[in-house]
């Protein structure tokens, strides 16, 4: 599959036999839907908010085409009326979300929805999966800038993320959380990220000698050329590297840097360092990958590189490769319900996040009400699309970026810490708790 | 980004840079790559092949459109000629690989691709990012299957997938490895796949009674009716359910089955199971679900599930999210050639696999070989592609189905250990192993 044109049947199957039922009873009223995160994973203190323009294409775009009805008929699951019914619909709900950049904490709806319950009910598989992988996706991606110290940091995941759409999404992802630019060319011109690349192993070792390889392709890329080092021997390596730094030199041209993808990291950059030093090449930079994570990146931080690659660690989420994300009905017919299940229970009704700042510009913390209370502190849910229609003063990507930088300069560093950070302080207010326990009460 | 027409674009910068480097040398010798995983990630002992369909149909329609080469000229790092070379780019090798569905083991090539060193080095990035993907699924469907001891599994996990990409071909790869359908729709329609549902949570609460919503889905699907019975209390759900059986057994229909999808399932299983059958329901099917993987599946061998309904721990691979798979270049213009980075040393040369069995129709062990030995033993790598064509012969998904089941037949139980599995033997020929001596003494 390479390219789907239309993404409505991407859905679960128990959504339109749901949808079938709702439509038999004559259920058409509105329902609202919230979107949120259970609990930390391991290690994770904050959340970043991230895939909600995919989810606004989609919904745009919602529609049953001529072959995904024809294929719904031949299940001999459904209805004429109900696929007739189906082949009219369009996506016409409204939706609230904390915007994309915007950090937010477990238990807070980052997306309401509030739509006739079947188109509801239809799209909610979609939004969980692009929600999810992106939000896990920023957040790691925002805990490997924090680890690295003010060095950039790049995207290498696209080849081991989890398929192609992964890879576009981890490029984005990793982009609006801070990241300084990606290997992805497609993402580069999708979204207009910065491209950035060095050579393989494999080109080295197609040249005879590896001086040769260095040579053509300095001679390719006078002026950006990053050499990878380590194909044999890391130290050798960085000699000839001098070498063909100052044969470029000697034509006028700059050697931008090389890169080291394996073995010992510290004590090879330690190593290079001196190497190119010692031969009056101070500002050849040294990039460093090979498997890196936040947890590297801060062992990393007194070695001498200027930046790093980071791949397949952050583009899986691999510590922390899904989240306990849900999508709750929490109000039908302006009747608040809840879900009482063991370990997955729901607040009811439509909410708001109030966010409280103290005198020193950091946040102090977190009210999850209901969207009728008027509480002290900054609203965080915004309304993203009305009527099925995408509002016009959404950001744009490096608007997300700045706004992410901005929420994480005020968050405690504890919060931020890359292992064990304390707890944000996230309440919820009196009045939908006591909401909550009379509807618990009503359905014990 | 919901639709990408064209996805050769979705590569790493340095593959064009690269090719622009080779383009300029005039290095357009044939260039043959070897795919393998360098090791098991935890309790693995074997892989599932996986992915070469989308290699194959992505290598056809490799091309080079105008917008693409638009926006790579615009990055001003690439030359005139070399634009105008790649817009005349088509993918024109050969790929030999492990068929989808047969097992294979660390070290082993599942794909080796001969090609003009440029058309090979471009292909990376996506032939990486699917069979890794796909192979990372199958195997870990495989082993929830194995784990099932015989009970339906079934692949619930879209919605937290990484992505539409992985939401597919999780779907694709769970029903390679024996699942037995999917939830997913377009999956259904795209691949054949069987389809299969239940309820949410949301449904039942959107009525104002639990038992109201069973009778609406009941009446909707008088004889695929699966309750979902733990929205309030699972005994209570039980019991309703009871109630509504009984009311459709009164119309001559049939109750499917109920499922539990929180709480002890074990325990909960067995007192609904009891419920049931007090009531002379015993055909009512528990299904059982919620956050399951192969090691639940293992300890719930003795509650009396029917089937499982399986998602994100398979659909993510979480206990292993990414493997460490690698494309490595082993000859160039008929030179075999290594790599010597500490930790990702590769054997050069073109390579076979060949799988000796024994008198009891067991698996022994596999000799890795180079193409060109003739060792006792099945031949694992087939060609699948020669000059850019697709070869006729390949087997469909049902095929590939079988033949892992068959594959996972002739391996020990040992070995297919769902904690700590035994290794199975792996050897390089005398004649690689010479090979490989011989090069690393001449590059040291």
């Amino acid at each position: 599959m390479i390219a789907p044109e239309n993404l409505t049947l991407l859905t679960d199957l128990y959504q339109l036999t749901m949808a079938q039922a709702y439509f038999r009873e004559q259920e058409r009223g509105r329902a609202t839907f919230s979107l949120f995160i259970r609990s930390y994973p391991p290690n994770r203190g904050y959340f970043v908010s991230a895939g909600l323009q995919d989810v606004l294409e989609y919904l745009e775009s919602f529609h049953f085409d001529q072959p995904g009805l024809d294929y719904l008929a031949s299940l001999s699951l459904f209805s004429d009326d109900f696929l007739h019914y189906l082949a009219g619909l369009h996506f016409t709900g409204e939706v609230l979300a904390i915007p994309e950049g915007r950090i937010y904490f477990a238990d807070e709806p980052v997306l309401e929805l509030t739509a006739p319950i079947i188109e509801a009910q239809i799209v909610e598989t979609f939004i969980i999966n692009q929600v999810h992988l992106q939000t896990l996706i920023a957040t790691k991606a925002a805990r490997c800038v924090h680890a690295a110290g003010g060095r950039a940091v790049v995207d290498f995941a696209l080849r081991r993320a989890h398929g192609t759409d992964a890879g576009m999404k981890v490029a984005r992802a990793s982009y609006l959380a801070g990241f300084a630019g990606t290997s992805n060319v497609l993402a580069g011109q999708r979204y207009g990220i910065p491209l950035t690349g060095t050579m393989a192993h494999s080109f080295v070792s197609s040249f005879e000698r590896e001086i040769d390889a260095f040579r053509a392709y300095a001679a390719s890329f006078p002026n950006k050329a990053i050499l990878l080092i380590d194909t044999y021997n890391t130290i050798a390596g960085a000699k000839n590297a001098v070498q063909v730094a100052k044969e470029m030199a000697g034509r006028g041209q700059k050697l931008l840097g090389v890169r080291i993808d394996s073995g010992d990291l510290a004590a090879s950059a330690t190593e290079v360092r001196r190497i190119f030093d010692a031969e009056g090449l101070t500002d050849v930079k040294i990039i460093g990958s090979g498997g890196l994570d936040e947890f590297d990146l801060e062992r990393l931080a007194a070695a001498p590189f200027d930046s790093y690659g980071v791949g397949t660690r952050m583009g899986v989420s691999a510590d922390a490769p899904w989240a306990d994300i849900a999508y709750k009905l929490v109000e039908y017919q302006n009747r608040p319900v809840l879900k009482l299940s063991t370990g997955k229970a729901s607040y009811p009704g439509k909410k708001q996040v109030f966010r409280q700042t103290g005198a020193n510009g950091k946040a102090d913390k977190d009210i999850i009400g209901l969207r009728s209370e008027n509480l002290p502190g900054e609203i965080l849910l915004g309304e993203i699309m009305r009527d099925g229609r995408t509002r016009s003063n959404l950001p744009t990507l490096l608007e997300m970026r700045e706004t992410l930088a901005g929420d994480l300069d005020t968050l405690a560093d504890r919060v931020k810490a890359i292992r064990e950070p304390s707890r944000y302080p996230v309440e919820f207010s009196p009045k939908l708790t006591a909401l909550r326990e009379e509807i618990a009460k009503k359905n014990a």
